[in-house]
Parts: C-alpha cells; structure tokens; sequence
C-alpha cells in the first residue's frame, strides 16, 4: 500500500488534501493523472448503466438536503457510532476502537453520534435551518422518482443512475481513499414489480461483477458476500456484497441491496392508501405520492434494486491490479500500471527524440491535435528530450502507447509506436497514425 | 423566464430541490436531460481548456475545507453581506434588499454574515473542527500549486483547471439556477510570470469569448464589462466581465480576472522570502513553498489569470438562446430547442413507426446499439407509436436528428432521417446509418 500511495502522489494521481494547512483527516484530492482516471471510471459506468441499456434515466441532485428526507430514510436516528470520551486524555473514540493506553482510564458511557455532517441554510443559524450534506446519493433519487416518471413516461421495471459526491463524518478514516469522509458514489436505483424483486437482485449482481471483471478486476479476486444476520440493513430482504481483496484486507466494493419497498414508502405521502410491506416511519410531510399505476389503473409501490459502488474505492482497487514490477532482460526493472485502455489517463504519448528540434516537436504537436479531435481523452506531447525516461514515465503512468518521432519522422515519414505492455516498437507510416489510434480505441 | 422553467421541469431538465419536502430555496436538481446537457457543457470546457491545450492541468479537490485556506485568501473576513433583521416581524434580510412592509419598522444595525456554509470534520463539535464547503474551487487549485508541480514538472506559463461544486449561503437565491446555493464551477487558474499578466488577461478574454460564441451564444448577446472601482476585488488588478443579457437582465456569465501574486503569496510559506507584490494577510501556517524556480534559480511567485465561469448559468444561458417557438406553414407552431449539437442531451431518436411492429422495434434497438458505441452521448429508442408525437418531443428537447423505422425499413433497408432545425427529411440506405451518423457529429 506504502508503494502505491508513493506512486499516487509522485505521478499526481491523489494528494492529501488540504496538506499546506496540515491536511484533513480522511480527504483527499485527485491530481491531473488522476482526474483523468476518476472521470474514465465514472464515464464506462454511466455508459453501460445510463447509454447501453433502454431502461435507465439519469439524475444529478443537490447535495445539501432537506433533514425531512433524512428523518423519514432513518439517517437521523440509526446512522449513528456508539462514542465514548476517555476522560484522563478528553479524546473520543468510537467504543470498539479504544486505544491501549485509555483501556485502564475512565470513560463515559457511549453515546450515539450521527455520522452526517450538518449545516445551515439561509441567514438564521438555528434548529429551523438546519440541514445535511447527504451521506448517500440514492436518497435524492427516491424524493425525484415521480418527477423523473412525469417528464419521461416510464413504466416498470426502470431504473434512475447517479453520480455524485456524498459525505459521512467517519470516527476513524482510514486505508488511503478506502474510508474517508468525502467521497464519491456510483448508485442505481432500479425500480421493479413487487414479486419480480428476486431476479432482478440476481441479474444485477451478475450484471455488477462483470463490469468490474471489465475494468481490470480479475474474477477469482471478488467474492460474493451474502450479508446476513444484524448486518443486513433493517429495510432489505437481501443484501449481496462484491468483496475484493484490498491491500490491507478483504472488503465491500459494491453492495448490491434488495430494499423492497422502503424506500418510496418512506418518502410518499398517503401511506395508508398504498399497500407498503416494508415497516416505514408515518409520513405526514411529504406532499407526493411516490408510486405507479399497473394496467388495472392500481397503484403499486415499486420495489428496489440497488447496485451501490463507490468510486474512490473502485480507483483504489483498480490502480492496486494494475500496478506490476517487471524484471526486465537487461537485469533492470520497471514500474508498469497495466490499466485497461479505456482507464488509462493519457491515451497517447506523443514524444519528439531531440528537445530542441524544432520539425520534431511541431509534428508531434500536429499529430496530438489529430488525435485529439476524436474524444478519446487526453493525448500529451512529451517533451523532454529523454526518450528512455518518457518511456519509463509513461508506463508508470499506464499510458498505453507512446508513438516516437525522429530524424526518420521527418525524411521518410514515419513513426515509431511502443505498446505498454509488450514493449514491442513497430514502425508505421505517418499517414496510418490516425487509424490506427481509431482502431486502437474503437472498442472501448 | 416561466415558459422556459416549465418546459425545463416537464421535460425533466431541471426540478426544484427537495420538492416532496417544501423544497430548499436556491438549490436545484438536474433531471434526466439536464444531466446530459450539463455533463455535455462541462466536457466542451475540459476538452477546450485541458485537452486542446498543451499548457493546462486538470484536477478534483475536495469541497470540505480546511479553515486556514479560507482564513489566508480573505474569504473569513470578507465574503459577508450586512444583514438586519426586522425586530416586529423577526425575520433578516440583506441591508439592500429590506421588504417595503419592514422599512416603516425598527430595524438592528446591520451585522456581517458570513456566506460560506460552515461544518465540523470529527466526532468534536467546537471551534477547533470548523471546516467549510468551498465557496469557489479556485482555493483549492492555490493550494495543491506545489503537489501539481512536482508531479508534472511544469514551467511557466501554465495552468490548473477544475471543474466542481461550490456553495454560497446566499441571503436571496433567485432567477432560477442563475443565483444559487449549490452550484458548479469551471474554474482555470492561469499561472503567468509576471509582466507577461496584461497579455494572458486580454488571450483568455478572447478565447473565453470563443467558446461561449461556439456553445450557442451569438456574439452580440454577450457584452465585456471592465469591473472598476469599489467593485474590482481588493487582490484584482484588472477584471473583465462577461455579460449575457439573461431573461432576469444583463448578468454576469463568466469573470476573468487578473489576481496577480495575491493567491500563491497569501498561501505560501516564508513570504518575506519571495518578492510578493500584493498586498497579503502575515502567514504563518502554511508549511509549503508556493513558487516556481526560474532559469537563473531565482524564485517567482507567478500571477494568475484566472477565467472562472458558472456552469448552471451556463446552462441558463444557453437553453435560453436555443429556445424557439416557431411559425409552421399549416398554421401551427413548434417549440424547438435549438442547441448545438455537442451539446444536445440526446443525439439521436431512433423512432419505429408503429410500436407493435417486432421487426421494426427490433431494429431500432440494433440501430441504437451500432449508434452507442461510438461514445458521442446518449441515442434512444423512442417507442411510442405516435411519429408526429415524437417529433414534436424530440424538436422540443433538441435532439438533432430523428432516425425513423417503418415498413420500407425491414423491406428496403431504408431509413427516414429527420433534421431538428430545418425538419427536411431524407431517405437513407440502412447500410449507411453509421457513417452518416458518425460523419454529423465528427467536428464536435
């Protein structure tokens, strides 16, 4: 882990944030390689959720949230750490998290502490204008699912994505980007026919495990985790976890949630005319009914499927796979981020041999631009006059090919271009470059 | 305005926050095509600032803010509005903005609020865990200059961009999403050697100007207002307003200022080190170096430009000059909105004619499939069996072209393809769809 977080700040893939001011515990800050990263992940996961299917709408929703929301999902009373204060040191710990030298000390009684982080809005500071930065995206999408329906005219089964920053006040943040307390999330909320709940949840664990076999994720590293007992959440009738082997343990990378019908019965109004099987707290805020008419003109409350994953979580854990130490032939070694192409932050390297030569570095200009008009991502001209060390670099990085350009370049039109991976070379004409950078990147 | 709110709500672009609850004033969801449009406005920004660019690196920090950022760049003493309150009624207001049923009334002296939304990081709720979210994403870019340029070797001039939420307890959100509480920023802070500052400041005006003009602003609805006076910021040297003439009245779009060595200076460690012209806060909590070597070794404190612009006002602005209602030759009228296609929620419709027809919806599923993969945006099936119905839909949310499947369709192998703007229709071999599709959208 050590390694990698070396290699997260040298390359500028994650900062700590705020770290001329000492830093804050459990933030952190994506740098321009790591940007690049983020945005690549979030975009195959709104591809393959939001483009490629007929049956999902996308949202993205305020986070600052009215605290009616977050009383009637049950964040303000159970999302909550038992605390206690050490009263010899004054520091408060989470209750299973002690540390040695307070055991022999006095401490308080634990207390329950909300995880939210909490604000005001409006020019009042008072009880009245209170509100909280949302610790889930899928709250939000639950209070817009009826106008989500009005402007799309949807019908069951169809789901509603999001992307989107969410905050939660850990005791304890820890393990790099694992646990901390901003973060971002990928959440679906799929909406079915009571009854049809089971083979929907079963679908999308498959659906789930296969995209992140597609990020770089091999299989035989998840596991599925069928959560049961008193960890599975009050609201679900079944819970699945897709479990990988982070560098300091085994733990959720998604969680795959059959919440029934809790949620939309939490947040509709008029509970009573609608046939709610979850256990949900009397609504008498919400001025909305959150259900759907069946063919016979009923009303039905749709159940839930939620693929929930997180993304810092997912770069953590896709940068952990990629990143590989070769011996190489010649008794050296090298550094290789072996990311999936349509991960990689750099697309190309485009890297004149001499520095200063003035042919070189403006054809290596004209081929980025050329490559750059096809919104594959990000091309850059390396220009350092170091070929051997751009190469070294830019496999670190896991850009995937690296196109040369010499005294050849310019007489006999031609290029060199280095996949990462093989590190073979292979000399192409000048005017095969476009294509076969299309061809490179046509399946991503 | 309202006719522009209401097609935005019923056509899901865009709904107001926390509705089911009462809503939260000044905060705002993006619906289904609001996120695509947004999300399409914010990749032409990256694309033109960080990729077209060989000078320009992106990053994503956090919104929770360490204090001391905000204490260093002015933002705790400064960033206020005087407010009073009314003692008959009780409630506050803005010293500029006193209802005229309150003006008769005693009133408190006025008292500075601070606008920054402010939280505690911690299971310690006091003074020693206050953070903040950002109100601009600017600091954050000052702060991580140094992790930027150890990680990229960078020379001046060059830049860090970022694209982000901001928050600003405004005392009066209004004007739909132009002033609001929860908004995103494109920021690109443009580090410069100084004396080279008044050039960069009069290129980035122009470019900015370009772009607007390319996202569908006519180059005589914006105005440039050189901010003097009381109204230029204390740390500005010069700042150039982009104005827009907004439903509301002529607003700002996008700020470009010249904040000359203010920012790097008010954060850097050993000030008294660095030749720091402007004028900054004594700090003596920073534990980094924010300046750059020059050729003879000598350490600069570079200038920023600074061209900042607002996403959601962006987005105002630019639904506002796409929106037409146009006079049709039998009488009728069509409401039309007319977005440049890069930025059109939608790029296609594939549209069977009758929606019972298997073959036919079939089809038009393979033709979205083939349509999807080249990564251009969002191409949907639209089965609804009512052509005229889905025009109008889909003139009405600006989706370019219109892809209709009839019975020509699976006989012929032909296709109708419908154009937005001039409605002119032409039959095409289905053969090529692809190219044709490919070819509309090459120069975005």
């Amino acid at each position: 882990m050590d390694e990698l977080v070396a290699l997260c700040k040298r390359r500028g893939f994650i900062f700590q944030s705020n770290e001329i001011y000492g830093g804050l515990q459990g933030l952190y800050d994506y740098g321009p390689l790591g940007v690049e990263l983020k945005n690549n992940l979030k975009s195959s996961w709104w591809k393959s959720i939001v483009y490629e299917r007929d049956d999902v709408e996308g949202l993205d929703t305020s986070i600052l949230t009215h605290p009616d929301v977050l009383k009637y999902s049950g964040h303000q009373e159970t999302f909550t750490d038992p605390l206690v204060d050490c009263k010899s040191c004054g520091l408060r710990f989470r209750e299973d998290q002690i540390p040695d030298q307070c055991r022999g000390e006095e401490l308080t009684e634990p207390r329950e502490f909300n995880l939210m982080f909490q604000t005001n809005v409006g020019p009042v500071i008072d009880d009245s204008s209170i509100a909280y930065l949302r610790p889930e995206t899928a709250q939000q999408i639950y209070i817009n699912f009826k106008n989500v329906l009005d402007s799309t005219s949807r019908t069951l089964p169809f789901g509603i994505a999001q992307i989107g920053k969410s905050f939660r006040n850990e005791i304890t943040p820890r393990n790099f980007i694992f646990r901390v307390r901003e973060f971002e999330q990928m959440e679906l909320e799929f909406f079915v026919l009571p009854g049809e709940d089971d083979k929907w949840h079963r679908t999308w664990v498959d659906n789930r495990i296969e995209w992140w076999v597609n990020q770089g994720i091999p299989k035989d590293k998840l596991q599925l985790l069928d959560v049961t007992g008193d960890d599975l959440a009050h609201y679900s009738k079944s819970t699945v976890d897709i479990m990988y082997q982070f560098p300091h343990g085994l733990e959720e990378l998604e969680g795959i949630a059959n919440r029934t019908d809790y949620d939309l019965g939490s947040h509709t109004k008029n509970q009573n005319d609608l046939n709610i099987n979850a256990s949900v707290m009397k609504n008498t805020d919400s001025n909305t009914r959150l259900a759907i008419q069946n063919e016979n003109n009923e009303w039905i409350v749709p159940y839930v499927i939620e693929p929930s994953a997180g993304v810092d979580r997912g770069v953590l854990a896709i940068i952990n796979e990629a990143f590989a130490t070769e011996n190489l032939e010649n008794n050296k070694q090298r550094t290789v981020l072996k990311l999936k192409k349509h991960l990689s932050p750099i697309k190309a390297a485009i890297i004149p041999l001499k520095r200063n030569n003035q042919d070189q570095v403006n054809l290596a200009h004209n081929i980025k631009s050329s490559l750059q008009k096809y919104q594959i991502g990000r091309v850059v001209v390396e220009n350092t006059g170091n070929i051997g060390k751009s190469y070294r670099k830019h496999d670190e990085i896991g850009t995937p090919i690296s196109v040369t350009i010499d005294f050849d370049s310019i007489e006999k039109d031609t290029v060199t271009v280095r996949d990462r991976d093989s590190m073979k070379q292979e000399i192409i004409s000048l005017d095969r470059i476009e294509k076969y950078f299309l061809e490179y990147y046509a399946d991503i």
